[in-house]
Formats: C-alpha cells, sequence, structure tokens
C-alpha cells in the first residue's frame, strides 16, 4: 500500500495542476466541518468575495462549482442553453472541440467556427462568422487555449458578440491569476476557471461567475437545466442567504480554495500577472537559446502555458520520463494535433518561479545533450 | 478575514458530514502532484481495489467521480438512461424524490412507486408496481434514505427486479461503510456513495460501481450521455489502464479518501458495521428513555442515521443552534415533510463511538431540561 507520507514532491510544471504552497496544503488538511455551520458560511463567504475580486467582477451569481474545470464548463453551458438554442463556438485547440461536444450533449444547434491550431481568433472572424450564420444566443470561446499556449483578445470579440445580441461564454481556466481576466470591464456574460492552475489550489472546485444579463436568461427558461448537479437556480440558493441544502459543500477543497485565494490577492492581481510575465520571458529566453520553438503565434502567447515543439529526432515521452524522475520535474505532453509532437510547460502560480525556470532548462539542456 | 487554524472543530453527528480522523486530514494536505504521475496512478490503483472490497465487488468498472454523492446520482443515471427509457423509482424520502428529478433531466420516462415516508418498500411491493406498470429499464431505489432514517431489503427487491428484467440502481450514501452493502451478492448493477458519511473522509467524491450487465447496456448507447463531465465511457479510460486524460483528478481529495478506505479496511467491515448497529442501540436506548420517538418503522431503522420526531412543544431550530454553540455538537433538522419537526442524529464512521453518544445524550438532556 502507497504510504502518503512518502509521496515525493514533483516541481509541477505541466499544465495543471501546479505547485501547491504549503499554506494552502496545510488549510486542506483543518477539521471537516458541517456545510451549515456558521464557521464554514463565513468561509464561503469570504471565498465568494475573493472570488469576484480575482475576476474582476461585482456579479452576484459567482461561486466555486463543486467539480473541475471541465464541470466547470458544463455548468456554463447548460445553465444557459435550452434544447435547440443557436450556440457558435469558436475553436482552435482541445478544449474549443470540448466546449463543443458538451454543448451538443446540452441539445444546442451548435455551430462551429475554426482557426488552425497555436493561432488566435480576432474580433473580425467572430463578427464574420455571426454575420453569416448567426443570429446565436451563446458564443462560447476559450480565453488561454490550454492544448497550444495561444491567447485570445477578449475584450474586443465581447464587444462583436454584444452587437450581434448574443451572450459570451469564456473558457479561463488556465488564465485566472496568471493574467488579465477583467470580466465587467470585457462585459463576459459566463465564466469558469479550475483551482488548479493559476490559483495554485488542489483541482477539484470550478470557480464560476454569471452577468446578469445571463442570470435574466437563465430565470427565463422554459425546460429545467438537463443538469440536477450543476443546475444553478438550485445551488445559488445554497451560496446566497437563502442557505438552502442542495449537496453538501466540499468543506476541505474550499478551505483550500480559500486559502489559495487570500495568497493571489496579498501578492495583487497586477503584480501576480507582472510575476507569470516576466517568468515567461526567462523561459522563453532559455528555449530559444536551446533551438526550441514555440507552437503558438508570438503575439499571441500564453504566459503561464508554453507549447513547444519537441526537436525533431527526439522521443518526447522519454524526456518527459527523465525530467520526472532523475529531476522531479513534470511537463505535459501534447494533446489531440500535437499529441507526440509538443511538450507543454506550465508556469502557473507557484510553479512560476526562476527557480522552475532554472532547474527545467538545467534538466532539459542536460537530457537533450 | 476567518484564519482557518482557528476553526473550531465540532463532534459531527448530523446527516454528512461526519468526523474526519487526523490520519485522513494529513493525508489531505500532502504535495499535490500529476494526475498521471506515477506514483498517484498507484494512489489510484489502490483506491479502485479499495473500493472494490467496500463495495463488496469484482465489478472492473469502480470509481470514485470528482463531486458529491449527488453527482455519483446523476452519473448512475446518465449513463444507463437514453431518451424515453422507462425508469421505476421507489420513493419515500427525500433522496428518491431527488433520483426521480434527476431522471426526468435524463429524459427517462418516469414512473414512481410511493410509501409514506418512514415506511420501507418490500420486494413485494416493487414486484406489483413492475407488473403493473412495466416493463422498464432501471428500477432506482436509495438503500438508507438519509431523510427519514429507513432501510430498504435490497437483496430481495433485486431478484424481483432482475426476475423482471431490470437493472437495479440502489443509493448507497448513507450506509456504505456503516451496514452491509453486498453489491455482487445482492447483484446490484449501479451502485453510487459518498465519502463524508460513514467513510468518514471530507465530502467531494462519490465511489461509483457497475455490473457487467450495466457496462454492456452503456456500451450499447445509441446517444451520447447528456452529461460530458459524467461520461463513464471516457472516465473509465482515466482509472483504467488507457490513462486516457479526461479531466484533471481531485488529487488530495483522493489521497484522502485513499486514507480514508484504509482505515475502513484496517477495521474491518464486519467490525465497522457491528460498532454501527452497537451506538445505534446506545443512542436509541438513551433518546427513548428521555421520550424522544423514531420516525422510521423500528424493524428497519438505519443505525447510522436517527430521524426522531422533535418533543412537542420544543423549538427544534434553537434546541440544534444550542448543541452546536454550547456543546459543540452539530445535529441535522428535518428535510421536506419532516421539516421543522424533525432531528437527525448521525452515527457515521468516526463519529459512531459511545463518546459522541454520551456527549449527544448529556447535552441534548440538557438542553430541553
Amino acid at each position: 500500500m502507497v504510504n502518503l507520507a512518502g509521496i515525493k514532491p514533483r516541481m509541477l510544471m505541466g499544465p495543471g495542476p501546479s505547485d501547491v504552497n504549503p499554506r494552502v496544503l496545510e488549510a486542506m488538511g483543518r477539521p471537516t466541518i458541517g456545510h451549515l455551520d456558521p464557521q464554514f458560511l463565513e468561509v464561503l463567504n469570504e471565498t465568494r468575495g475573493m472570488l469576484r475580486e480575482v475576476f474582476q467582477t461585482g456579479n452576484e451569481l459567482t461561486l466555486a462549482v463543486s467539480g473541475t474545470g471541465s464541470a466547470g464548463m458544463e455548468t456554463c453551458v447548460v445553465n444557459l442553453i435550452e434544447p435547440s438554442d443557436r450556440m457558435l463556438v469558436c475553436v482552435n485547440g482541445v478544449f474549443g472541440q470540448r466546449m463543443t461536444d458538451v454543448a451538443e450533449r446540452a441539445g444546442a444547434d451548435v455551430t462551429t467556427t475554426e482557426m488552425p491550431w497555436g493561432q488566435v481568433f480576432s474580433a473580425e472572424q467572430v463578427k464574420q462568422a455571426m454575420a453569416k450564420q448567426g443570429p446565436f444566443k451563446v458564443v462560447g470561446i476559450v480565453q488561454a487555449e490550454t492544448s497550444t499556449g495561444a491567447a485570445q483578445p477578449i475584450g474586443e470579440i465581447s464587444e462583436v458578440v454584444h452587437a450581434a445580441g448574443a451572450l459570451l461564454l469564456v473558457d479561463t481556466v488556465t488564465s485566472l491569476g496568471g493574467m488579465a481576466v477583467d470580466v465587467d470591464g470585457w462585459g463576459i456574460d459566463a465564466c469558469y476557471s479550475g483551482t488548479q492552475k493559476c490559483l495554485s489550489c488542489p483541482p477539484g472546485l470550478s470557480p464560476v461567475t454569471f452577468s446578469a444579463a445571463a442570470v435574466e436568461v437563465m430565470d427565463r427558461r422554459k425546460s429545467k437545466v438537463q443538469s440536477w448537479y450543476l443546475d444553478m437556480s438550485m445551488v445559488r440558493q445554497y451560496w446566497g442567504s437563502e442557505r438552502l441544502y442542495h449537496h453538501t459543500a466540499p468543506i476541505n477543497m474550499l478551505y483550500g480554495l480559500h486559502e489559495a485565494l487570500r495568497m493571489v490577492l496579498e501578492e495583487g492581481l497586477e503584480a501576480r500577472w507582472g510575476r507569470h510575465a516576466e517568468q515567461h520571458r526567462a523561459l522563453k529566453a532559455g528555449l530559444e537559446a536551446m533551438g526550441i520553438r514555440y507552437l503558438a503565434d508570438p503575439a499571441h502567447q500564453l504566459p503561464m502555458l508554453n507549447a513547444v515543439a519537441a526537436p525533431e529526432g527526439v522521443e518526447e515521452g522519454v524526456v518527459r520520463k527523465r525530467l520526472l524522475e532523475e529531476y522531479g520535474i513534470e511537463i505535459g505532453a501534447g494533446l489531440g494535433e500535437f499529441k507526440g509532437k509538443a511538450w507543454r510547460i506550465g508556469l502557473m502560480g507557484e510553479s512560476a518561479t526562476g527557480r522552475h525556470v532554472e532547474a527545467l532548462l538545467a534538466g532539459l539542456g542536460e537530457t537533450l545533450s
């Protein structure tokens, strides 16, 4: 039987989870109490307040879904979509594909607009797709495509989406806490994230937030949300002052998120984004000096997710295995189109430090030499 | 801001979460590692093996869903049901009602058979309901109805369900680890539980298991499972030897479950069930000596969930509040029909001890005097 006390820590530099600070791990191990205990309700309220700060929103309906980022994606889709509603999904990587699949399962009439992997959507393209094939009720897009390392210009896209009368649904799983996510400033209507990336909390929760316009659409639904577990009309009555029982909240996970959000806000959002950008530049300089090429359009490269081509003639899986076993460093494999051809190097939250960058560059250099 | 280090521990004697052993809390705080790290895959394999032991099954498809017990309920329903499939749900409390709602949202053609709250279903009643209104693809029932404290005779019901050619879906959220749950012996086809009851792990995961017959039905589906997040055809390829990425597993929650299951098996299933039965008898004797009446049929009373009527003229909410504030003991309120009229006293896992029973009886006695 595995002795958990002997788990060897790693430097987590894949697409998530990222390294978790001991403060957050300690929080995870605090005594479990009831989900209606006044002590816990205070933790819940504060968590919601901090989520609003991190999302940069005043949205009343802001909470953490009791599942991972993919549950957050499904939450946003199934609460906004009723059968046959039209949805446009922008696809330039695995997570856009996933959103398409989720929306189809929710009964949406889905149209996709596609870009080659590693390239990004411009507002003009989204505008044209909407003009040609619209109207749509919802437009879905991934801000930070974890499979390619490319960032979409959400603020500009939001304008064209709203001009065409649709709601904007944005995946910020990889971006939140590591680069600007301005829910109110950009006018995002539904937004979901994950805890295990730039928030540096263990995986298991998905922060979500919905604009007043999105809530109005949800309130006017004619059909029940197809998922009972993810139905915001009920979940919000637990996070809200009604405190109605829906499902038992994951107490200790929420302790962890509470502490992780405190750390994000202690550092400050802009300082944190700056740290991610700075470490990305250091990593990029080092990788390029080794002749390693990025996969995403350089103008839109994500700081926290560095998708690079494995050099010709190198068995990418062997390198990853050696990094893990000999250096204790985890990096990610390519996904989808990039499977077997790419590495995904994460600089997320606690893993976005000079120590991580240096260790990775040293380990990779030695492994490739 | 709440200082989590100052969270006051409670004696958790409500309907869950139950007290969590420090060993499990320590496990929750071990360093987060990647969901494909060989160290973690070993934890995952062992967790699956231990879940099989606790469910008393050899089912290949046994795993922990990344959500709470209600997510497990939805997982079982949406994977077995395709639109218009006929399902019979046995309803004698809140969780049977919830299963009906979940099944309707999954597009099932749902028939319910009902019993007054606190009473249980006999095999004969289920047989008659099936004969009169069948055939059904799936019959759903809650073994341990947490809202009433009553236990259904699953083994006998299973025989009539299978004789009529249906699959049996059983909720063991409250029972697993606290009384017999014999998945293979009884021939249960789909079974889900929760971690925060008699397994005494924090809430956040839902153990599930599916029989070969259930898997065959799932493999023959014509439509995709409506929930992407809960689609077993994909999730099982992560827990299985394929190790295909679906969603990021909740690493630290799974550490906690691993340790909690170790503790269950160290104690031994029968010894653990015996402990729950013994503490239930002690509690019952004490409560009855105070003139407090049970709500469930005495022949089918659950050991771990004692639903009792609040004495006439007593404000049940005031008593619960005083127990929490003055004695640090949490008990549960009545749910549904029993709201405002009942208490639900849990003796689950780590909370099923003589120390808990004595403290509760003393605190309740003083509060009521």
